[in-house]
């Protein structure tokens, strides 16, 4: 028995921790966004990928919410001092990985072969799986003109007045072939959409034609998590750009986004007056993950879920 | 009144520390070679270049006789853990420099300006010179094959018997506008050539043929110290080298290396009696540079032979 689950970066990468503990060792292959990696300082960066390798590897910092625990942060101050680029924050040891990672691709390596022997390395028992080894770069449309996805949110923290979304190459990308093979693994049971910006961090792997194919001739369930709590986003962005987008922060809104992909949705309880009025099925619990136990809980209630719709 | 210096790594840099103390701000010139410069991780490191930064910039470490001061290593750490290359030991700050300096040369800068750049960031008064902005690569042929500098210096400590040394490139290698400049200043008043080993270090220089007649055609003095005392290299493989290569170790063995090159010769006072039969005038001191005021005296002692030649 396998599951799919489908995620951006911290968010989304919570409730992926959660399905990984609750689910048999190697059961869960998570194919992941990489419409935020970017070249930086000359080193190939894939924040969403990273996410899931610390947050899986039990490597991620608690504190930072992004970034390796126990970091040191030797080069940044040496880069600052240089004169360097230091709004994109890199520690020493999430440094070697960016290293590792732009030699091999340089070599000719495709990155989930390096996603993979990194997972290996940090003892993951889950497959991580890029999206695409494409090249797929998220920019965004806003009142100050288009920025490339990480200048807009890290380095201007999505001050910016979002106007439009846009995933340069994801018409020309193809997922890689484990990304199908997990999609149209026999032992298959469900698909799981983590609680990610639907805009940000899942939109980039729905815009790649073959992708969101894959997804709409599944033969299993496909669930979303919704990433709101009462109209608002527990963390990030999702609320204001959903509000810039001219669209009500609501589950209704999240449902409606990705109607015709999903099978059902599990909303917060604070939410479960507005879902049942949805025509998908809901289910409400609490979503709030602060805990690993809160994780695993999640987890298990979606996985649930899923049983319940294909009985 | 400016003097240009020739100097390869450590113990050349020993010497230009004295002479950037010992003359006016402004006054040095240190042409450096760049023969042990490779890539590493995918990154550029320039080893001789940045000892010579960080001396000048009195970042060094005294401990470990090459690298940082106050290092970290996290980054080397990590990598290890990925199974990646340590051989070379790349510190936490190090890794910013070469980091920044691989990014502006990709971007299409030239070594010499990324240098300066450099120099400039540290609070160094002299320039740096890159000998050449194109590659020049020391290759050695030892009995166990042909091997990379770093490969034989570094991982494998200069064990391999050597045979020949030989300067990929450096026949096609120009002289940067800078180097040129250095050495056809009106201001010029002497050229040093600093202890550094004659075989790996300075022959790459001279085996650029436009700075080879540069230097040939200087009208100033040109002094040597010798890296020797008492037939033994006071650090490195020099000895080791010579005994391969099937040349005595001695101050006459220096001389003769450097036939047609230099003006005079200057020893340690133990090779004084060796050094007096030589064809050329020779000087006598102590050349063990142990305190920055060993390094500076024996700077005064240079430049007072130049101005003995000069007169």
């Amino acid at each position: 028995m396998t599951v799919v689950a489908l995620s951006g970066g911290v968010g989304g990468a919570k409730l992926a921790l959660g399905l990984y503990r609750a689910l048999p060792a190697g059961a869960l292959r998570l194919i992941v966004n990489t419409g935020d990696d970017f070249d930086h300082l000359g080193l190939r960066i894939c924040p969403d990928l990273d996410t899931a390798l610390y947050t899986l590897g039990d490597l991620e910092s608690p504190e930072q919410g992004w970034g390796r625990r126990d970091e040191t942060w030797t080069m940044m101050r040496v880069t600052q001092s240089l004169g360097g680029e230091t709004w994109f924050r890199l520690g020493d040891a999430d440094t070697a990985l960016h290293v590792y990672r732009t030699q091999r691709l340089r070599a000719g390596d495709r990155l989930t072969s390096v996603i993979a022997d990194l997972a290996h390395r940090f003892g993951v028992e889950a497959a991580i799986l890029p999206m695409t080894d494409d090249q797929v770069a998220t920019r965004v449309a806003t009142d100050e003109g288009e920025l490339a996805f990480q200048e807009y949110f890290v380095r201007r923290r999505c001050e910016p007045v979002l106007q439009a979304i846009r995933f340069d190459g994801a018409d020309r990308a193809r997922p890689t072939p484990d990304v199908v093979a997990a999609l149209s693994d026999p032992a298959l049971e469900a698909i799981v959409l983590c609680p990610s910006n639907p805009y940000l961090s899942i939109d980039p792997l729905l815009a790649i034609p073959e992708l969101r194919a894959a997804l709409e001739q599944r033969r299993v369930p496909l669930v979303a998590l919704s990433p709101l709590i009462g109209r608002a986003a527990v963390k990030g962005p999702t609320a204001k750009i959903m509000a810039e987008l001219g669209v009500e922060s609501s589950a209704a809104a999240i449902a409606a986004h990705y109607a015709g992909l999903i099978d059902a949705l599990v909303v917060d309880t604070v939410d479960a007056a507005d879902a049942a009025r949805l025509p998908i099925p809901t289910f409400s619990t609490q979503t709030l993950m602060k805990t690993l136990d809160d994780r695993l809980r999640l987890a298990q209630f979606m996985l649930a879920c899923v049983r319940k719709l294909s009985r």
